[in-house]
């Protein structure tokens, strides 16, 4: 049996190739199916299957590509509608090689989520793996919230269903195979352990241990936000999206050519770390870091032409492809060799503010400040500064006129990272006087300093 | 949680390196360290300790070289009475970044031997995987025989002890990580699955199913052959093999360069499949194909240079590393750029004859033949040709003397590649007339011909 | 500047990506275009320009396919008349980052090649390398019979003017880069140096040494060997041939899918050696070796599925491309894992004779055998064994009825592959005791044999 | 004949394994040999032959420690009495493979140089290529200054009937490989151009123009630094250093034990861009760029303990094989993940300011400021701003006293990378209000502010 786990930087995502005998198949392949293809080639083996485990809404699916350069099909939920592919239903069952999979209903992330169990016929007749998409996560269960507040409740009692009634009884022994690894949208509390059994997660995870009435109350409690990509994500996720290829080959640009393009509209990406950034970046760029890649979804538009800066030139294909699998594609190019060259050739450069936890302490002491608090609800409730206003960094431009602006503004959330983004959102709409905190909420914690629930 | 499970080709070893937080742990590493050295660079990371399951017989172990590396420090069970390291105790336990590591006392294979279970303290109190070491494999057991006759029983039912109230008690979720997969000789019937929990193996490994009497007969019962070169693996674990380094770096050699070393006593190794080699070798060659480096340890002294053809020249340090593995270091080169130099060069080469399973059938019944069945006792016994001698192909030349040589000879295994190398063995000897049966008693089964059991 | 010399291993063809300052250009690219793209993002640039020096016959190019991937613009020769691209004329310049590019008309090898200089502005106003395609190579210069005898001398004529008065006039220090390597069918007599400078090859090239009589008459001498491949190739080079794409996927095959297709009318290429294909191979195959992969141009149909036997799993990439440079693009399948499945089976095998010249000597010397030597005209002119036959491998099908097939058959070549080639032609096409030579003219004359010229 | 040219990414460092018909030869092997040693594993192949061209001042040689793994023979020139080795003459000829080895002596950059010709027999017998060491590179020759100011006009001389009489007599067509590439401190003004010929040098290299009295003149007029670690590597390449082996391993580091390190004296070298380090660096750190990592040796003590802290944890490896060549092996670890590490700890922090040229300009109007250039003699005379004071960077140390204090200081080189490292020594002696000016003097220079020469 062949077992490859496909993880992707950008959204957390885990895709499976599993075979046997000469034959394959993937579950829940991204956009960039090179990564199968050759997996094919290595193993020298034929995908005869692609499983999807539900409609995807945070990265562009690459089903119907990998389909049409292997003849592989396609079996998915019956739910939304899709476009391509077949439905399958609850207890369908595939022959791959040796091995035997198995179709499960398990509606509550989506109502029409599947997983798929693996049993290796040579050895048994009892599955030893499942692949259970977004409903089951290690450390968490997934979002039931899709469907809006009407349905919140409906599809907590089906996930809790799917949970124990379907996939808890295949066995502590089976081992788990999700859609998402830590950090995901998907799920904000996932484990960062990245093996676990159905076992492992009865003992360790907790929303296992509730029973419905519990389980319905938490899910519905939790709060996540929903980015504006989704919408488009749904959309090219029933219909096919267009086909990536080898994906987009993005131009070296030189300083001339970068700022033409910036005249012309198009929008700087500038992914080096806030502190690089905030010493001197050019005026309109959004600051995102390459491990938060997604966070684009929430601002970018996506009719407008691309320009990257880069912390690393060697980060390149992995920031084109992270921005490709939520479906952007049209890159003007990237500056090269670095930053650098803009600094060189004496073209004006922006600037923001750092400070330290210990220098925001010292400063609300003697000033007037603005602390913007641009962490998720959930985190800010669990322990924020005091008069700290909290508006989620995705959401800063809707949330502008709440911002007061004649005091000086820190930017704070865990560790720096989407804080450096928000300063570059606020910079963007003209607003003056940002400050990034380093280190966070988490140094600020660390230093002791105090905090309200 | 870093997570690497390295494989070996050969004696198809597993060992472990798994960290957390900056430092790691390295369980059985194999003698060519330099992979462990590379993971520590990969991540970044400080190996902290190497945990020995039980003294090896059937590889060198590379602890001391890695402990010297690394800084690291090595732990091992109580028996025998290892030179270097320290001895662990059941229970003791030792931490590393957000991992506790538990040692068991899992007696059974040999007196001492320990299993190490992993606990990941950020996520719960209770194991996630267990390192078993030859106790417990996926789908078999460690073998009890090394003690010899007199202590099988008794070690047999420490194994079932081991496994029954040790390992099995840490729940069917736990991940299993054993020493070996398929293909050692530490285990006859361990399964080609590569993933495996304890639930997993409490359904599909029959000899956790046994009760304690039935496991001590089963296990009483079972034929383990004993290698020569397990002696002096069993010599080196004890007191430290030499250095390792970056092994040894093989001269490419002219066919007047190999000429002279074979003048001068040195002894050839070709790794070609049997066909090949059959066409045409050079004299006195041993025909240990690479998917079997190990079996070289039965026939092949270790006070004698060795020469190397290769099917493939990619294939050079495998060869080496694979041979190195058990103690093979003297390589005096290998025949540059392959056995086509031999040729061109019009050198006097051998030739083996090859039989199809449907040509040994007809020749049975027109003439006599002596068919020589290579495998072992226990496969012999499962199905074998009618009249055949059943000779283990390590053993062929102490049992050179039960051999008829009037008649021609068929030696024949599971699939030709055990029967050519013991073509190469007879024909070293001087046997004459010898032929190898292609595709072997699998091939001889599915074409329907009779056999006995 | 970036440098990239691309080599490709069938039909020993060179191409090049060269680049500067963000923009980068490629002189005649193979079909496999993923390599320049890799190339160009590895290197984060640009594709601007794509030059071929000549309309090629051996090899499917692959400009089309990758001005299509990367918007650059692709330039020939005005001969023949390309469906496709811009037609360059001697003198035009070409910018790249600081380079400048200059194309020369170089008639000779074919009436519209350009050469193509390229000088550092950086560093100076004068050339450092040059792309010479097929005129001149590292020892050799390139064919001129394309045009047929009544062209042949006009042709050679402006070869010689083409290198005298274009391409030796840009200077000794000039760095040269042909379009092809030693082992190409282009020029018989390509050295194995793989650097050279135009001085070098003043120096080296003794052809280059030869006043313009003496040029033509030798070229005029030369004897080449026209495969029915390239007629394909020259069309597909004219028109643009279909887009490859990642190239195909192979599916694994077990016997009995690959035994169906056989059935099916599928045919077999064995790239194993020689003598492992002769020991038993599958009725029909053809033995095409992975470094003669070319040679499949003259027996193999465009019409027919393949099935391939490799003889070492990793080398199926190299053979499908390899195949697939050359037009093959239709793969039934691949027999898994090796030929050991159909032994395995007891599927029917055919067998080879094998000889080594001391064989075939002694056999000669008591039997009446033909000798069939299957190399080129001019290889067997220069030295062959007395009362041979000679019929170039390729043509061996059209020249059946000239071999005496009631006496044994011993085919011999340079070294034994060709041969091998032969054999399986001839077994195919249902003559019976055929057998090949091991090692070939080299071992013959190694051992001191009789020869005559 | 296998060419492969080992660049080393500091000390511009290039190093050359060539090779033929099973044996090779390396021409100034760094330090870190598992490179050679693996390119002899990849092409199966004996290294029989260490040519070194120069007792070396800028980097640690690796012969002895390849030789020793090897069983290779080393030579050398015979100045200074180097302790290991043998002492090869002018004339010598070695033979590897088909390839025949001349040695010529060209003493200029130091007495006892000696440059390696290379024939292929095969092919003729004049050299295709030459390693000339520090004598002659690609645009620029090597220094002679190392004799002291009373030897610069002898070792000038010789220098020039090196190239004169050895080198160029050789041929233009003669491929070029020197000891290094653009960037190094062993000749300020190598060109960035990668390949070249003796005739391509003959044409582009103005010092190959000058007659002898220009030629002496001119290099009696060149200034170059001296940095303290030549010393150190003087003595070691004599006496042979300490074996490498697979060099040391770095351990990733929490912050408490970061903090313990630094507390117990370990120095901090940090790799971050200038902008990075500027806005929160660990106090005491030296800020020396990836791509500048021998800089470390004008202030870096030998005794102690480094810590580091990265941009890239990608760049680990680079990083410390980059300090270990120049001879710095004692690492206490590096921060784990990242500097963030440290500001989620709430941990001090201190900054640096940052400028742009304009802004630079207008505070120069407005104030009295310091501007410290950092670039060496050479390029502050080729034109610098007003009024600012040259010390070079390396020299800061030795030069405090003569630094202003009371004003503002703004250190600028040509791009900022060397005025980055000069504000972390500044600040490291405890120099307050330290600025540093993005783009130095190549963005003064872009945006047209005056200069004086």
């Amino acid at each position: 049996m062949i077992f490859e786990r496909q993880k992707s930087k950008i959204v957390s995502h885990l895709s499976y190739f599993i075979g046997s005998a000469g034959s394959a198949f993937v579950v829940d392949p991204t956009r960039d199916i090179q990564q199968y293809l050759e997996l094919a080639k290595k193993h020298g083996i034929r995908i005869k299957y692609i499983f999807e485990t539900h409609r995807n809404e945070d990265y562009i699916i690459g089903s119907l590509e990998l389909a049409k350069n292997t003849g592989a099909e396609i079996f998915h939920g019956p739910w939304p509608t899709i476009k391509y592919g077949n439905v399958v239903e609850d207890g369908d069952e595939f022959t791959v090689g040796n091995l035997k999979v198995t179709a499960l209903a398990t509606p509550g992330h989506t109502p029409g989520c599947r997983s798929y169990t693996v049993t290796d016929m040579e050895t048994g007749s009892r599955p030893v793996l499942v692949c259970t998409g977004d409903v089951l996560f290690i450390g968490d269960t997934g979002r039931t919230d899709f469907g809006g507040p009407e349905n919140i409740k409906k599809w907590s009692r089906w996930m809790y269903e799917s949970i124990q009634e379907k996939l808890l009884p295949l066995g502590d022994h089976v081992i788990l195979c999700p859609a998402h690894g830590s950090g995901s949208v998907c799920g904000s509390r996932i484990a960062s352990r990245e093996y676990s059994t159905l076992g492992i997660e009865k003992i360790m995870n907790p929303q296992l241990a509730m029973n419905q009435d519990e389980f319905i109350k938490y899910k519905t409690a939790e709060r996540h936000n929903y980015a504006p990509y989704f919408k488009r994500m749904e959309v090219l996720n029933v219909e096919g999206a267009s086909e990536y290829g080898i994906g987009p080959i993005v131009n070296a640009l030189s300083v001339n050519e970068f700022e033409d393009y910036i005249n012309y509209g198009a929008i700087v990406v500038d992914t080096r770390p806030p502190p690089s950034f905030g010493s001197g970046y050019i005026k309109g760029s959004y600051n995102i870091s390459i491990d938060r890649l997604s966070m684009a979804g929430w601002v970018l538009p996506y009719n407008e032409l691309i320009l990257l800066v880069l912390g690393n030139k060697a980060e390149l294909n992995d920031t084109v492809t992270g921005l490709a699998r939520i479906g952007y594609d049209n890159f003007a190019g990237y500056l090269t060799p670095s930053i650098v060259s803009w600094y060189l050739k004496a073209k004006p450069v922006e600037r923001l503010g750092m400070l330290t936890t210990s220098e925001l302490r010292a400063r609300l002491e003697m000033e007037e400040w603005t602390v913007l608090d641009v962490r998720s609800a959930e985190e800010y409730e669990a322990g924020h500064i005091e008069n700290s206003i909290n508006i989620y960094v995705g959401t800063l431009p809707q949330h502008l006129t709440e911002i007061p602006k004649e005091k000086p503004i820190a930017l704070i959330c865990k560790s720096g990272t989407r804080s450096g983004f928000g300063c570059s959102i606020l910079a963007r709409l003209g607003v003056t006087n940002i400050n990034n905190v380093m280190g966070g909420m988490t140094s600020w914690l660390a230093a002791g300093y105090p905090f309200i629930k």
